[in-house]
């Protein structure tokens, strides 16, 4: 772990440390959210996304080794808030449909913080001249993206309706 | 606090509360965010982004008001995280060009989330035939869409450049 940050590269390590916690908590906490999502196309979506996460993990991995950066950090405190907030309200009892419109909700806010952190990693990459890193940090992103328009479809088209 | 979550106009009262809580979290995190960067523009733009937030804390207040709800609700972790790993990058010693990038990264992960969760909230108050208050919100998400912007053309202009 870092006590002195001295330069973007450093800075690119730390963002990349809690990318690699964060993505490791998904994969740990999807599993639960898709067997509690009731939509199947939801719950087709978040199984697809794990699948995706599993593959962003070993991304991750490729950039350290080439860039010679170690992955173990403090941990990712933002995932782990949205997760216990994703765990706190599907606790709750509520109607299916409500559920499936909270589930997508937590999604999202999952989605949108990690395409701020890949696009803060891919634009620091890019300045450091990490060209191909940059690359391979961006078909994650895309991949992140991607998921994001599938759950805001989702929640226009399908379950919003319901939940209403 | 809910136990039960009836129906979508609950789920919105629990967005709402999360939003307030993490409003009301960044008005006391953003003063010491402000101090520790160097940019002009970058101090500039998150003195700016406080007093809006201020202003953002007084629309959902607004919003609550109008459709009875109660904006005392269980806190938003995720927030609460967002800040943690903004402090922890804070207290790393780091030149001061590579502490405005980290500033600049936390500040974007915080923006995208909140751009999520209003987002949301947009949405299940359009769906829910509240169209004032969907209005009153999309303000605020105007405001941090911007705000996002905005630190996106300091990273890419000024701060990556130098940190580099």
């Amino acid at each position: 772990m870092f006590d002195k940050i001295e330069n973007l590269h450093d800075l690119l390590e730390v963002k990349l440390q809690g990318l690699y916690d964060a993505e490791n908590q998904l994969i740990k906490a999807m599993p639960k959210m898709a067997t509690k999502a009731t939509d199947p196309q939801l719950r087709m979506s978040l199984d697809k996304h794990l699948r995706e996460t599993e593959n962003q993990v070993t991304r991750l991995e490729e950039v350290a080794k080439n860039l010679g950066m170690d992955l173990n950090g403090p941990g990712c405190k933002a995932m782990e808030g949205m997760i216990d907030e994703a765990n706190m309200l599907l606790s709750m009892r509520a109607d299916d449909e409500v559920r499936d419109a909270a589930i997508i909700s937590a999604a999202q806010g999952v989605e949108h913080y990690e395409i701020a952190q890949y696009g803060t990693a891919i634009a620091f990459a890019r300045r450091l001249g990490y060209n191909a890193e940059a690359g391979i940090l961006n078909a994650t992103l895309v991949e992140e993206k991607n998921t994001n328009e599938t759950l805001t479809q989702l929640a226009e088209v399908a379950v919003n309706e319901k939940a209403a």
